[in-house]
């Protein structure tokens, strides 16, 4: 995908702009489709602001809805293959793909705590990880209230929003 | 898909439901995964009650974005083959894949002047319809007022979530 500017997303069919945005938030192009109802944009920052506004005014159901999209890290759909493009990019950036059986095995029982727990999958921005933090992250909110988890994993579904927003847009180099 | 019992849906973990009802509403995973949170479920039609009050409750750019989500009748997806199993099931109970070029040339056409006005592609339960119904009606509606208009396709999305559903839960002798 080559990096473009905000000129070239405000002349998108919502065909073109769920094409390129559909995944920003992971397996929900509703969110995308939704978002172009609000352009013009001004700018990224603006553009990522509706994302999250979309998300905010979301009922609770909603929020946990978005979150049931997300794949496990280190999970089943890693193994087989069937993760997006976006969700395998990040999981090998995070060296999730080169773990050992024994690893893969200590996540995969914390994973499914996890999701006992709270009805929603452990959810965190791997881009910005490595395993070792991976499996600390998860053995530590596995503990916590279920209303400030929800929070918690709400922003990680921003974190990701935002690094995908920002590859797309090419904002890399400009300090987003 | 075997038919299957209310009290197997309510045994489901929200993996399996997902996999099961994602595309109810044609590639809006988010809206079963949201309702899983309201299990359990007394029978189907509190199963689609739960699916209706997620879209009603939606402010009016997720429901647009909702439609977004549908693809074209007849249109490039269809040609291409990259429709989802259901769409493609009911276009083709409509008798669109097998439409003349001349009649594929009008209805993109129309599907092209109706999304420009609205927005959102022309939807429609294409498995109660045919090819020439549905020319009928995508030439009716594109005249309509939008915020009328949005009211309408919003009742075809429903409409066909129910005969997703209905066709899940084996219901379709039953009369639901």
């Amino acid at each position: 995908m080559q990096a473009m500017d905000i000129e070239k997303v405000n002349s998108m069919d919502f065909g073109e702009f769920v094409d390129v945005f559909g995944n920003v938030i992971e397996r929900c192009p509703l969110i995308a489709a939704a978002v172009w109802s609000q352009r013009p944009f001004s700018n990224l920052e603006d553009l990522e602001k509706h994302f999250f506004a979309f998300i905010d005014a979301l009922p609770q159901s909603g929020q946990e809805g978005i979150l049931r999209c997300h794949p496990d890290l280190a999970g089943r759909e890693l193994q087989r293959g069937t993760l997006t493009a976006e969700s395998q990019r990040e999981q090998r950036s995070a060296g999730l793909t080169s773990l050992g059986a024994d690893e893969r095995l200590r996540l995969a029982e914390l994973n499914a705590q996890y999701r006992a727990r709270f009805g929603f999958p452990f959810v965190l921005a791997a881009l910005l990880s490595d395993p070792a933090a991976v499996r600390r992250e998860l053995a530590r909110r596995l503990h916590r209230p279920p209303a400030q988890e929800l929070r918690t994993a709400l922003g990680e579904v921003k974190k990701i929003g935002h690094l995908r927003l920002a590859d797309l847009l090419g904002a890399h180099s400009a300090g987003l």
